[in-house]
């Protein structure tokens, strides 16, 4: 059975509990907290140099990073990500623009009112990485406007990914109002068969 | 034959250049000016809504972006993406590593240097970034040190993806001597077959 190691609050963690309910997976829950520097630690260091959750350890040890090449690993070979060559790296495409435009501007912002608060001084961060987060969120109506999904008419790890931190937008003072076509999308990713939600709370 | 939309001083674009070189795949190469904006005008922005290079125009019109993205189309069914579950998944490990935890603190950094210059308010970004662009140099060197490559003990779009802005390193004030292994994988990618130089003048 494999590990993951994990954060509850953190949606690139999510990513993969949501991907391994829907294969039905069974996996171990291992919960790091990163507030409390448990993922700098030398133990998991050995596992993750990047010192980042989420990791999935496999049972042979092997240690796999970066929660969109789990969400590929796993997905492999299942209709999450498609085998024609063209739609699987159109797929790739989405979870490359989510983690270089959409991550660090919708999670990020989250991040820091969450976990730092208000009166912290990464706040100076917010109005540029909000612009560009709600830059990112334009692309995404843009596309989500002509499709139902990201990639070739049906549900995909490009979803997935792209779901976990724009679902929780609120969160990082960004306003779904503007954004109609997304706003619908999230709907139909949320009625997928098996979803699960990401806190225990929602 | 496809269309490369490109801006040569991007190690995006050169990732992509350099696999199709070594492919041996003809392509037509559009070169667009980032500082003069050309990669946001209308025309563009109607191939990749996300504005930005390099972009992949198919002999269908499909338009593919996001560089690690087209390192995985181009290399699909080739030694350079292996087949391999695991394998592929780790090659994907690595390239999302590069784009969201190397390629904001190297080849950002090396952009303020040589489009924007030393008196440019956005200066005030280089020690955060340099300091983590050092703790991804720090990440390589620990998996080089026991490696020869990144992933299966051969050259892969992994590979390409670290080198591109890693090689230029010194152009974004990051000192390489404290990285042997990473400055001895540096010559082994130089030394592959059909290796083609980033810039005309190198």
């Amino acid at each position: 059975m494999p590990t993951l190691y994990d954060y509850l609050d953190s949606g690139n963690g999510y990513k993969c509990r949501l991907l391994l309910a829907q294969l039905g997976i069974p996996y171990t829950r291992v919960e790091l907290d990163i507030d409390k520097g448990e993922t700098r630690r030398p133990e998991f260091l050995a596992k993750n140099p990047n010192g980042r959750i989420p990791a999935l350890e496999l049972d042979d040890g092997t240690v796999l990073a970066e929660s969109n090449a789990i969400l590929c690993y796993l997905a492999d070979g299942t209709p999450f990500w498609p085998s024609d060559r063209l739609l699987k790296a159109q797929v790739l495409q989405w979870l490359f623009f989510e983690q270089y435009s959409h991550e660090p501007y919708v999670a990020t912002p989250r991040y820091i009112l969450r976990h730092l608060g208000r009166q912290h001084p990464r706040m100076a961060e917010m109005p540029e990485r909000l612009e560009k987060g709600r830059a990112a969120l334009a692309v995404m109506e843009q596309h989500l406007a002509k499709h139902d999904f990201f990639v070739g008419n049906r549900y995909t790890i490009a979803d997935i990914a792209l779901y976990a931190y724009t679902h929780r937008a609120d969160e990082a003072d960004l306003d779904l109002t503007p954004y109609p076509a997304l706003r619908r999308w999230l709907d139909r990713v949320a009625a997928q068969p098996g979803h699960v939600k990401m806190l225990p709370g929602d």
